[in-house]
């Protein structure tokens, strides 16, 4: 059961990741009580700190979307990279490894993801 | 099948629809080169203009997200009204009736809805 809702990005707080801040507005799982429930997908805001880029990472099952709100960086997959700057948004198919940082200052982007959870049931 | 894929906003025109013009940037049918094709998610631009606010409709078996980008506006729900503003998000389950208006100027919204196709098939 999910419910119509109506949220303002600002009153979800950050909460720490290994690459920066990250915070999820619909989701799943009721990780905040101002979260939007869904079913089918999954969207947040993450800002990369530039001094912790993440890992490679793949999402079993799960495509992602990254909308660029704010700063520079790259997405890279098998060591090519491509840039990251506002406007840009990059499509990763679900399985794919990829690798996203932030170049010289943080760079905030909208991250979308459905299913909502992952093959493995993970929300992340 | 569908690959990785790094697009810009501007790179995809926006085409008119009846309550003001719209385009779709990810999505399961290669509506433009352009586009990043999908299999679960379908992410657009729509510019709504206030002097056609599009009627109340349904999307059967597939949830949205509006996240507006610039401009004032309202969702709409069995006659209930909620603000839209930049910084705000809507989100609006499957099936559920909803109308998006945009209030003096146009308002511009990132459009993300999973499944990429409501369960008539449709992709809108």
């Amino acid at each position: 059961m999910t419910d119509k809702k109506v949220i303002t990005v600002n009153e979800i707080p950050f909460g720490p990741v290994a690459w920066g801040r990250s915070k999820i507005l619909v989701g799943p799982t009721a990780t905040h009580p101002g979260l939007a429930l869904a079913e089918h997908i999954r969207v947040g805001v993450t800002e990369y700190n530039p001094d912790t880029p993440h890992e490679p990472h793949a999402h079993p099952g799960q495509e992602e979307v990254i909308w660029v709100l704010s700063g520079r960086g790259y997405t890279e997959t098998h060591g090519e990279r491509q840039d990251l700057f506002p406007g840009a948004l990059a499509y990763i198919p679900s399985g794919l490894e990829h690798k996203t940082a932030a170049v010289g200052a943080p760079m905030t982007a909208i991250i979308m993801k459905s299913p909502a959870a992952d093959a493995t049931g993970k929300v992340s």
